[in-house]
């Protein structure tokens, strides 16, 4: 059932690459009030588009962008298809080499590219799934299993509407057996990720308090408590000699990487150099005994994003002053819980405050780790599709970072989520000169397609 | 030979105080460039009123204020008097209850004072020892002793024309025996205080410096080195768990406050509620076992009067900045040697400092300790002149901060310097309505007579 749809992919791509720059062309910038009118019309395309093959799509106003949805096709697993159609500003303008709205297909000693703003985030990484869809529902006049779309207009403004969205309709929303993510990268020029699990994000605000106002030193250095000092060292205690967190009961549902991932990711044969190396750097500076990428991906940290205190303009002023702050953070793994890690910290700030001291908290988001069930079929069904479709075989990978949107369908709507993206790191995503490559888009749509396959 | 001195000086009072107001009257604020005529017109009264008692006063020009020298009398010790004849700016003007150039006595409920900016730094003070030798050489038709008068004009903008003053002039200005300086508080109302010795101070800037740039936390975090991290890490291990400071070396020319000094500062009666009740602290911050005195007249310090990295605005940014710096400055008390404390702490920094990091120093100033021979006789005359004007026996003490002037005597001229003054902690000097107590000018005036009678 798969070589027609991949033929009519392959026939149809100047048609396909027409739509996507039509589709780009559209200045959907979310977060500028002056686009709102395009970013509606980017919905409208969108929506329009979906009809144009059967998908009985709809937009639904929030108090933002409207979410485009719709769903065609019955039996299999049900999918929900997610991705965004609004795109970063274009700032700074001056460092583009073309209108980033007037889309083209441009070569490059690379290959052929589409340069435009969204190109690769994230119009061309959701058409790559429309595009398959299509092509399924053209030659053979359904889909191969039942599948939800699934399009918001305000990721690049932080999603405010999302939230309230996915918890006014998570009773149809929640009918998925699993979400399906556009919107990352492929780990070589042809090896394809999955990724399967990424840390979540714990952020709190400390500030220590001491003496009443600012105090000079020469009068009171010695016999008053400086809030820095005692900041620094509750920071400095954190981490022990060997890098582990010693907040007690951290690593509560922190667990070891399977070896079956750690042998997926040494087979990826990324060295700190390919990690480090582009910002002056070449020695992971995480726990003893482990690699860099557990380090990135399976390690939690605790994280001094910030601090001040005191004086800190040119020259010097001996002064103590009368509060220090920081802001930490921590990237939280498997099932560690942002809850009790919380209180935890508290108390270990609080335990180390001395006489005449005390703190202020302020909470800063708390996200749990995603880690996805990769038993479930559809997850071998995809690494099937995609050894079929590239040289190299998928990588099941992680991510140091939080994908909120993946984190959000797991707590809100129950669903694990396949992320799985074919932007390449060069992409300038949310930088001047965005591409996407020809190739992404052509392996993309096929890949999707071939997943439609093994799941038909 | 006094008795005559202090009734002339009694008798006198009503002209003193007019002359202290004529003097007051002048608006001398150093640091602003609009009252340099001003200042001008200050020293040149003050050397035309030494005149008028026989001093043959000069003004010296410097690039900056000049200074005003003049010297009188033969035998005995030679002292060298110093004082300042310019003021603080008088912001915020708002906050003075009458103009602070329009010098006046006022009845308080503590007393009268003169009302005035300069009233009791310096102008005030100062005068007390110019009135007391116009005294003596108005009773007597000489001083008792040869005595040299030194005022400056920028004690107020940073003395930039000092250092250099003093080495071009340091042959004449090496002849005297022992500095006289009167900038400094009486510890009781019946009480008055010699300091006798002052912390120096040492200040060091350290920017720790990671990757070549500000790194995302979720990209990067657990692998990239946080240079926040290694500077809270750097900073805690200053200080030990007892409070001392863990820099080799650092307490080489430390020595124990001496039996009888200590016995002094008992005496004293000063609790921790008087030192740090009023900025709302109560614990004594110092070394494990040392009283709040020592801490703050005895006991060197490291402390960090500023610090930033990374984000520091409203909200939360996840970033792992490139770099991140603090400022430390170092209370120095007894022979503790500025220069070799400055190395070993960048010995400390480096030896701390893990792969990929390096980091900068900037060095702010370095002054040693000034701890004065107190078995110099003119101190054991200071002290019975004092005993026998004042209801309380005069104290010992020492001070937490420097006091320059004290520091450039002993470095450049080599120096010891008697710091005596007359001022109340309430006189509200650098701040809205300085005042002096007619007292501390009365009594001021008759403990400078009286000295000088005890060395003729």
């Amino acid at each position: 059932m798969i070589d027609p749809v991949l033929a009519r992919l392959d026939a149809d791509r100047p048609q396909a690459l027409d739509r996507l720059m039509e589709f780009l062309k559209i200045p959907s910038i979310s977060t500028d009030p002056a686009y709102d009118g395009d970013v509606q019309r980017a919905a409208e395309w969108l929506a329009n588009d979906l009809k144009s093959f059967g998908v009985p799509a709809e937009i639904h106003p929030t108090s933002g962008h409207p979410m485009v949805t719709g769903t065609l096709g019955d039996g299999g697993p049900h999918l929900l298809f997610y991705g965004h159609y609004d795109v970063q500003p274009v700032d700074p303008i001056d460092l583009w080499h073309r209108d980033p709205f007037d889309a083209a297909l441009e070569d490059t000693a690379a290959g052929q590219v589409i340069r435009a703003r969204g190109a690769s985030d994230d119009k061309g990484q959701l058409m790559t799934f429309v595009e398959a869809a299509r092509a399924w529902a053209s030659v053979h006049g359904s889909l191969p299993c039942r599948i939800t779309f699934f399009f918001e207009g305000e990721e690049e403004s932080g999603s405010p509407s999302l939230l309230p969205y996915l918890d006014q309709n998570k009773g149809w929303m929640s009918e998925p057996d699993i979400a399906l993510i556009c919107d990352t990268s492929r780990i070589g020029e042809d090896r394809p990720a999955i990724t399967t699990q990424l840390r979540g994000l714990l952020g709190e605000e400390i500030t220590v308090h001491a003496a009443s106002r600012d105090l000079h030193s020469g009068s009171f250095g010695g016999a008053a408590a400086n809030p820095i000092r005692i900041l620094t060292r509750i920071l400095a205690d954190l981490h022990g000699p060997d890098g582990r967190i010693q907040i007690p009961g951290f690593y509560d549902g922190v667990e070891e990487t399977s070896s079956a991932l750690r042998a997926d990711w040494d087979a990826l044969g990324i060295t700190p150099e390919d990690v480090l190396g582009d910002v002056g750097l070449s020695h992971p500076a995480g726990e003893t005994g482990r690699d860099v990428l557990e380090m990135l991906w399976a390690r939690p940290t605790a994280e001094i994003n910030g601090i001040t205190g005191g004086y800190t303009g040119a020259g010097f002023k001996t002064v103590l002053p009368a509060q220090a702050s920081a802001k930490v953070s921590f990237r939280l793994v498997g099932r560690q819980d942002p809850a009790k890690i919380r209180e935890a910290f508290h108390s270990f700030v609080q335990e180390r405050l001395p006489a005449d001291c005390r703190v202020e908290f302020a909470p800063h988001g708390a996200g749990p780790a995603s880690v996805m069930d990769t038993d479930h079929p559809v997850f071998a069904a995809t690494r099937a599709a995609l050894d079929a479709e590239w040289a190299e075989p998928a990588a099941f990978v992680g991510a140091g970072g939080s994908i909120p949107i993946a984190g959000y369908f797991k707590t809100i709507l129950g669903l694990d989520s396949i992320l799985l993206g074919f932007a390449r790191e060069d992409d300038q995503i949310h930088s001047p000169n965005e591409k996407y490559d020809v190739k992404s888009f052509e392996k993309g749509t096929r890949s999707w397609a071939r997943l439609l396959g093994e799941l038909a």
